[in-house]
């Protein structure tokens, strides 16, 4: 089973694909979507669907991942314009008929860095690792996004994952 | 000029089109989508990306008009959700190359309702005086599209209103 991990974002926005076996799962593609910084919101997010289009187009995958929406924000401002990307994503997804699957946080932190508070660098340490990477994956971006798409396999598989309710997250009732 | 507000929502999202004379223009259409909200978010987008398309095929307006996003929000968790909205309608407008218009909620309110801090029902009035309407439109998203659509077509005309800066507004630099 093909997963797409996706790391939604107005700048940068984080892919990678995955395939095979849940633990041992093959790296196919990774990388970053740029979007010009200095660029309308409006003309970013007609480059982001086409970048995706491409990407959904290439890989073919069945499922796709993203993190799930939280209540609380440090950065709301961040958050609504992240949301914009998000809406896309979800947009192209669902248009193509793709299975969307989404986990919390701390939940993609548990399952590939074993504990729900790791840092962006040890989740670069546990994707360069979980593939034996000779560096870290730069951006973080692409690692958060390997991340969602393992978190996502495992999970599927049945694999037991502490649920976000267990760890005690306000998660958004989208 | 054709005018197309809009009035983005998960559940309702509001909109409006205007034609003619910036102070007197007529009222070639207005309404709301509605998204079933116990539907995922992905397959409301799906909907809302339709809908939309029936409108401005239908309409072939020239200008689109949204409000412009701020800093702060009452509610971040309903800001967000409403940034996938508003993300879908962006990316729908520059896809068909329609002039996007932003303008912050407190211009709307002084160019229609003549102040700033005008409460939802004297939005709704003031949109019920200017086209001289039976009864109160319904739901306030209505008026609201119609609001911004109204604001855009005498700011664009020249019509001089109070900058959202100088109302002291945090505006997020998108």
């Amino acid at each position: 089973m093909r997963i797409l991990g996706i790391d939604p974002g107005l700048q940068i926005t984080g892919y990678g694909v995955i395939e095979g076996h849940p633990m041992r799962p093959k790296l196919v593609d990774a990388g970053v979507i740029r979007l010009k910084p200095r660029t309308a919101l409006e003309q970013r997010l007609v480059e982001l669907e086409g970048e995706l289009e491409s990407i959904f187009e290439e890989h073919q995958p069945r499922v796709c991942a993203v993190e799930q929406l939280y209540a609380h924000y440090a950065h709301p401002r961040t958050a609504i314009l992240m949301g914009h990307a998000r809406g896309v994503i979800l947009l192209v997804a669902q248009r193509r008929g793709v299975q969307l699957e989404q986990y919390a946080a701390n939940r993609i932190k548990q399952s590939v860095a074993g504990h729900g508070h790791a840092s962006k660098v040890q989740m670069q340490r546990a994707i360069q690792s979980q593939w034996n990477l000779s560096r870290l994956p730069e951006p973080p971006d692409v690692a958060d996004a390997l991340a969602v798409a393992l978190c996502c396999g495992r999970n599927l598989a049945g694999a037991k994952v502490k649920s976000a309710r267990t760890l005690g997250m306000d998660r958004v009732d989208e």
